[in-house]
């Protein structure tokens, strides 16, 4: 079988078990305001999402041990932290849209708070408690799955850490403008915790060590830990330079939001003052024109700072790839790993 | 030994494990920022407290097996659950103090963003992922405590069925003031999933199941719903009746919030038409005056909503111990439950 149809398989698999849980939750909950905020937590986690997380996790397993549903079904806890990860964030950074669609707590607010004073507080209120919900539900799958004590165990404890990495990366992230400086290295670094951890090398890592059978976890976390980087740095030229259509945000989003990817830090490193200062303050603005937003897409251009980023996705990739090579595991379930590592790298949302 | 000296022997365990996990998690921690952060949530979480809920669950193992060092050292995951549960709490209500301290988003707002452009925005946001942590670290205690793949999956399950349990009940108290009918019922149903569940019964049977020869776990859980909800029955009645210095809030707080509490409920019910408007109207204000709080005081008392709610304690805390005293297992640690659902409805804070 073709990577790519492997793939497609272990994600037809994941959705079922995703729905089945969902329904299962929803279906055993009597009260009717508990079961409507489960109930938009799950289409919220269905609305879409290419299953990344838990794909992993399960090729993590398989590449020591035969496949087993029942790790697929454990396999949903990384995908419902996601939503966990996802609703907080939008509060925290005051987006509106997510996945082409309006934002958790702006859903709540239009649903149930438009106009109500202190709506929108309340809004976000019920947004962290329905978060909250959802990483309970994370945990939850993984005693209800079927796997064994010991792998109950193994899995919960990587969840922890990898819960507690993500929220440091989010504090780092939080505090990171108030910082006087804010280099690549710091970038980096957040990349890793905030990202890298739980959508690459966490869930391998704990897939592998639910195998019971793994070997090379320091590879195997090289490999994550490269390609979850070059993850997010492509996720930040897509939102820059990605179709408004495809990415399931605004393509301004990032740029009113002053996040400061590696297109922005290295613009600013290698470009004129005039042009450095300009940066800066599209970043401060939270809302540019569209001849703001075009001017600061050539400068990230012509700085030679787009090129820098998309070179260095391509080394982290091919970084990455030999790390895995080094892996002493099931050699389909590797060819099948480098081709995640490559598509992650070429999607186009 | 007394149960008094019994309880106390358990606390001081308690919180010697409690030291001993922060000063092991902040110890390994490495970021500036990050390890702040941790300090802020150990010293919120050694700031003072009854250590109940680990004490429940340490009694609650002992009823069927042995004392276990390594059950101590799992126990304190329901303290710090505590400190994941009033950070949030304290930021949806806008609750200035804690245990007779800035609560933790102030204290945050004090410390870095005073006087920052959307500070206390970041506040909250570093509070809510600060809780985030302490939830994450909740499960750690439990893998890193010694027990058996076994207690600690049962005791991982029972956590994560108590953050959902009591997230339901946040969800529902903050729903509340848009019902149109909010009734004693509601209200209990309310006490059970927002206060018994995480705070007696919950950890009661979280311990009884850990020992793994845990039964009559209906009785325990009735014994613990029941003396959960006199437990926030007789808290809201110090809310509103108790000592300014020894609560660790300002009397007028239950007041101010809002807080639709049993004694407020039955002062409306049994008082006459324009009593109960000024206690709505009180409720609503946000800053009653001395004056106004003085008299709804008056009519609490005179309505005989007081004696409704201290009778009902001693009835829920009666009929507890019948429970209880069905329960199969050590004697010796049945009469230090008995003396402990006793001490939770007479205590001063």
């Amino acid at each position: 079988m073709e990577p790519q149809e492997h793939v497609a398989g272990l994600k037809a698999e994941i959705e079922h078990e995703l729905s089945s849980f969902f329904e299962a939750k929803t279906g055993s909950i009597q009260d009717g305001t508990v079961r409507t905020i489960a109930e938009l937590v799950r289409d919220y986690t269905l609305r879409g999402g290419k299953r990344i997380r838990p794909i992993l996790l399960v090729l993590g397993h398989d590449l020591f041990e035969g496949h087993d549903e029942n790790v697929v079904k454990a396999s949903i806890s990384i995908e419902i932290s996601q939503s966990y990860f996802l609703i907080q964030d939008d509060i925290m950074d005051q987006s509106p849209m997510r996945r082409g669609m309006p934002s958790f707590h702006v859903e709540l607010y239009d649903k149930f708070f438009s106009g109500e004073k202190d709506g929108k507080r309340l809004a976000e209120s019920i947004g962290v408690i329905a978060s909250d919900l959802a990483e309970s539900y994370c945990h939850q799958v993984l005693f209800e799955s079927g796997i064994s004590d010991k792998q109950a165990n193994i899995g919960d404890s990587e969840l922890s850490s990898i819960f507690e990495v993500t929220g440091n990366g989010q504090l780092i992230d939080v505090f990171s403008p108030f910082q006087k400086e804010f280099k690549t290295n710091d970038l980096i670094r957040l990349h890793l915790w905030k990202t890298a951890r739980y959508t690459v090398q966490g869930p391998l890592v704990m897939g592998a060590r639910m195998s019971l059978r793994e070997k090379n976890l320091d590879q195997l976390s090289y490999f994550g830990n490269l390609a979850g980087v070059a993850f997010q740095i492509y996720d930040d030229v897509l939102g820059l330079f990605g179709e408004q259509g495809e990415i399931g945000k605004s393509i301004k989003s990032d740029v009113n939001e002053g996040k400061r990817t590696l297109l922005m830090l290295k613009a600013i490193e290698n470009s004129s003052e005039s042009d450095a200062r300009f940066i800066s303050d599209c970043l401060r603005s939270g809302n540019v024109s569209d001849d703001e937003f075009n001017r600061l897409k050539h400068i990230v251009e012509s700085s030679g700072s787009l090129d820098y980023s998309t070179n260095l996705v391509e080394k982290l990739n091919r970084r990455a790839k030999e790390y895995l090579s080094e892996v002493d595991g099931n050699p389909e379930i590797k060819k099948i790993l480098s081709w995640v590592s490559d598509f992650i790298i070429r999607r186009k949302n």
